[in-house]
C-alpha cells in the first residue's frame, strides 16, 4: 500500500513533550475547567480525552456537569474565579443560535479554544484549538512548503473543506487562504472559493461564490480535510484525485474504506493534535492573566 | 511578488562543498577530459563552466578540441589512458544517430556523463548527470515529500517534462515515475503518460500515449520542466496552473518573461547542479577504477 498513515499522536508528540517539560520547570499548576451541559457521545468522549491527556501533561483539569439552562450562570462564576485559568464548554449544547451566544460569555482571556469573537480574534493571540491543530498537521506533513516564504507556504496547493461550521470549517479556510492556498469550503449549501488570488496578489483572502460542484472540485483538491458530524457521510473515494492528502476531523469517519488505496496521506483523527493546541492556549492565558493581574 | 525564484547556486552549494572537502581530505587527483568537436555556443559555453567549475572543486580539467571525424579515434586513446578517470563529449556532434553511437565508445567505467547505454544503467551507478540534477532539485524544493515512503515521494505530484531526448527527457519522466509521480512527457509528435497507476499499484512505470493536448497538461501540472532547445520556443504563462512550480534545463529561456506571476517556485538554470552531480560521478567512477584496475 502507497498510502501512509499518520496517526495524531504521532503529529502531537512534540508540541505535548514541550509543553510537559515546561509546566515541569516553570513548577506552575495551570487549571482548565470544562462544561459539559449535555449527553453527546461525541462531547463525552472528548471530555474524557481532555482529562486524560491535562493530567498526563502537569495540568488540572475539573468536569464540571450542569444543566444547560445553568451553564451561563455557571459560565459567569468561572470567569470570576481567579483559580481557574481556562473554560472550556462542550459543544453543542442548545443546537441553535444560543450556543454562539454562550461562546461569547467566556471572558475573552480565559478562552482557552479561541471561540470567542471568533469574527474578530485578537491578532496572534489565541487560535481556535482544532484549526490550528489542521494547520500544524499540514507542515508536519510538509503540505506547507518550508521552501516558500513564511505567509505563502500553500501557494499552489488546491485544499477542499467540507465543513463551514463557524468554529472549525470557516476559520480554517480564512486562515489556510490567507497562507496562499485556494481553499474551496463546502457546506450543505453551496461551495465558496476563499483564495487571495492568482499570484496571491492580495494581502488578504477574498471569498466568492463558485458554481462549480462537489465532483468538479474533489477530482482537483491536493487535500481535502473532512468535518462532517454524522456518521452515514462518506467522501466518495472515485471522486478523488490519486495521491490526494485526505485529513479527517469530525468524530465519524467521513472517508470509506478504501480511502488508502487513493490517497498519499491519510490522517484519521486529529483529536490528539487538538488537545496539544487546547493545552498550548492554556499556557499563553496562564501567562497573560500572569501579566495582567 | 510571491514567486520565488532559486538558483543554482544555492542548491549545488552543499554538493559542491562535500565534494571539496572529499578531494582534499583523501588527497587524490581526479582527471575530467572533456572533447569538444563542434562550434555550438551551449557547448563551448558548458565546456568552459566544466573547466571553471572542477578548479574550483580540486578536480583536473582538460579540454581537448578535436575534428569530428576524429573523436572516435581520440575517446579511444583517453578510455586506454589510466590517468584519465572521466569522459565527457559536448554534444551535439553529428546531430544525428552518429552521436547516439559516440556515446557508447566512451567506456562505462568513463562514462561520467552516465549516457553509455542509458536504456540498461548498471543499477545505483552512475545516472545521467541532467536528470540526476533535475531530481536533486526537486528534492531541494521539497516537490519530493520527505514525510512519504522512500521510492514513493512524488505521490500525487503531476508533473510535465517538455522534452524527451534519450539523455535527458525520457530518463528524467521514468526516474520520476518510479518515485511516484504522474508524468506526462511532451515532444514534437506526441504526449506520453509515465505511470505507475492510482495508488501507485504497479513498482515500476509504464509508458502510454495519451490524447491529452498540451494546452489540457499544463493546467493541471504541478511541476513544469523545461528543456527545448530552441530560443523561440516559449510555454503560454497563461495556461499554467497558478502555482506552478516551473524549472528550465535548456540553455536557453523556455518560460516568458510573467513566468513570476504565476509560479510558486522558479528555477531558471539548473547548469550548476548538473556540473555538481557530473563531479560526483567522476568520483565515484575514480573509486570504481582503484577497486578494479
Amino acid at each position: 500500500m502507497s498510502c501512509k498513515t499518520i496517526l495524531a499522536k504521532e503529529i502531537s508528540a512534540s508540541y505535548r513533550e514541550e509543553l510537559k517539560k515546561t509546566i515541569k520547570s516553570r513548577e506552575i499548576k495551570p487549571k482548565l475547567v470544562g462544561f459539559l451541559a449535555n449527553e453527546d457521545p461525541a462531547a463525552i468522549k472528548y471530555a474524557k480525552f481532555t482529562s486524560k491527556t491535562c493530567e498526563e501533561t502537569g495540568i488540572i483539569f475539573e468536569l464540571r456537569k450542569c444543566n444547560r439552562e445553568e451553564l451561563e450562570d455557571q459560565i459567569a462564576k468561572a470567569n470570576e474565579d481567579d483559580g481557574i485559568h481556562g473554560i472550556i464548554v462542550y459543544y453543542p449544547v442548545f443546537k441553535n443560535h444560543r450556543d454562539q451566544y454562550l461562546q461569547n460569555t467566556v471572558r475573552s482571556s480565559k478562552d482557552v479554544e479561541g471561540l470567542h469573537n471568533i469574527q474578530f480574534p485578537i491578532k496572534n493571540y489565541i487560535i481556535p484549538c482544532t484549526p490550528l491543530a489542521i494547520v500544524k498537521v499540514l507542515k508536519y506533513i510538509k503540505v506547507y512548503n518550508p521552501v516558500l516564504s513564511h505567509g505563502n507556504r500553500l501557494y499552489g496547493r488546491v485544499i477542499t473543506i467540507i465543513n463551514r461550521s463557524e468554529i472549525v470549517g470557516r476559520p480554517l479556510a480564512a486562515l489556510l487562504a490567507n497562507d496562499g492556498g485556494k481553499v474551496y469550503s463546502v457546506d450543505i449549501n453551496n461551495i465558496q472559493v476563499f483564495y487571495r488570488g492568482t499570484g496571491l496578489k492580495l494581502k488578504k483572502h477574498e471569498v466568492q461564490d463558485t458554481n462549480l460542484k462537489l465532483e468538479e472540485i474533489l477530482p482537483i483538491s491536493d487535500v481535502l480535510i473532512t468535518g462532517v458530524p454524522t456518521p452515514s457521510y462518506k467522501v466518495p473515494t472515485v471522486l478523488l484525485r490519486d495521491g490526494v492528502v485526505a485529513i479527517n476531523f469530525s468524530a465519524f469517519k467521513n472517508f470509506e474504506d478504501n480511502i488508502k488505496e487513493k490517497a498519499s496521506i491519510y490522517i484519521p483523527t486529529i483529536g490528539k493534535v487538538t488537545i496539544a493546541m487546547l493545552e498550548r492556549n492554556l499556557l499563553r492565558l496562564y501567562d497573560y492573566q500572569l501579566k495582567v493581574n
